[in-house]
């Protein structure tokens, strides 16, 4: 059964799901969702997706949204193949839920109006406000060191395997980094730094890139 | 080995926590936080909770922060006795962890605005911004008709057992509820209001309840 995952290859949350899934080896289609021609806001769209967002995604009669909870789905139900990305122990388990909210509720809302300002609205054209760009900027720093203390102490996240938790940061803070032009947020970090151009380098998570790249819509391990 | 939640009761998140480990009949006692006093922002409390909010936990060595990892842990650590709360197929847990995204993301950052500005500000005499109140009110309005049109379906939010996703709602609407002036945003929606009259006359509820009002700091099954 192919999985098919509703949303665009570009959009941060379906690129979480696609990481995930080619990270444990799992085939996968993207059905095209056009945000931009807001075909994420039907009434179609939205008795699958009810905020009207992407991803969702359909693995034979399973469907599902929220694409924290789809990669942890994959990644228990996947246990036994590929890399670990849950955490060995409770304990570990714990740890790497602890730091996949971390991402969801303090690192990633702060990542939104630095995008939007300085990389969506300027490619319409539009100048950004730069003020709130620059004010989410410093509470941004400010909890990414919070992952440099930490990441003094383990290699990742949550222990010392890569987990969900390392995963859920990439696609976000790539844009932040690469589109932004605020890489100094991670590269002023020794940490942080290093344990960026580790998990960026990831066959996997280069495959999702590679997907974007040539707009591919199909992935087969 | 007795759990020691750091934080108050009358704060939501330890709320979320302490309904938890009362479901699984665990013994707890809260270290008092005083957010008042700003007791959660010293550089001593922030090396145990780096973001300088309540609640973390401590239990033997083992430490952790934020709310819904620790009640994901404690309903795996016990999930061989009291209910469930966890779903029982990969299929069922998934629903769990989207509906505790649901709330984290979606429905909890309108639930603050409100309780903010007709409930916190004006306790200390001061005038909240009502148009604020009324605004996120108005979002949470809509979120809570996902929330209906999922009960009409199933009679709590992951299936037809009390989870997780369940408990995660009840601190932070009941605010809205009782003490914003805004029932009615639960109570004229037909499944909406018969799921919360449910989940919040659960006896573990109560007790979190009769804790709050007596001060206490200490449960023992
Ligand atoms: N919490 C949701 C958020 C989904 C989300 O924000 N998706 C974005 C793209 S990354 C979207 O659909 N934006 C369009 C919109 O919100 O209208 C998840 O993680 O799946
Ligand atoms: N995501 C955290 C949020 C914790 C949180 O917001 N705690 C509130 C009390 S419910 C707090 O400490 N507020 C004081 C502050 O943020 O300064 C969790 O769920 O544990």
């Amino acid at each position: 059964m192919v999985v098919k995952i509703y949303g665009m290859t570009p959009a941060v949350c379906p690129q979480r799901v696609m990481h995930c899934l080619i990270e444990k080896g799992v085939e996968f289609e993207i059905i095209h969702v056009d945000l931009e021609k807001g075909e994420h806001k039907t009434p179609e769209y939205m008795t699958k997706q009810p905020f009207g967002q992407v991803p969702y995604i359909v693995d034979g009669d399973f469907e599902l949204f929220e694409s924290r909870a789809i990669v942890r789905y994959y990644a228990a139900k996947y246990a036994g193949r590929g890399p670990n990305l849950l955490g060995r122990t409770l304990e570990e388990k714990a740890r790497m839920d602890m730091w996949l909210d971390v991402e969801a509720i303090n690192l990633n809302p702060l990542v939104f109006p630095i995008v939007f300002n300085l990389f969506v609205l300027p490619g319409q054209g539009v100048a950004g406000n730069m003020a709130e760009a620059q004010a989410s900027a410093e509470k941004l720093d400010k909890v990414l060191e919070v992952h440099e203390r930490q990441l003094s102490k383990t290699k990742y996240l949550a222990g010392d395997e890569f987990t969900l938790a390392d995963l859920t940061h990439i696609p976000a803070l790539r844009y932040v980094v690469e589109n932004c032009g605020m890489p100094h947020l991670i590269s002023n970090k020794k940490h942080v730094k290093a344990w960026w151009a580790d998990i960026t380098s990831r066959p996997a998570w280069k495959k999702v890139m590679d997907m974007v790249e040539s707009r591919a819509l199909k992935y087969s391990p």
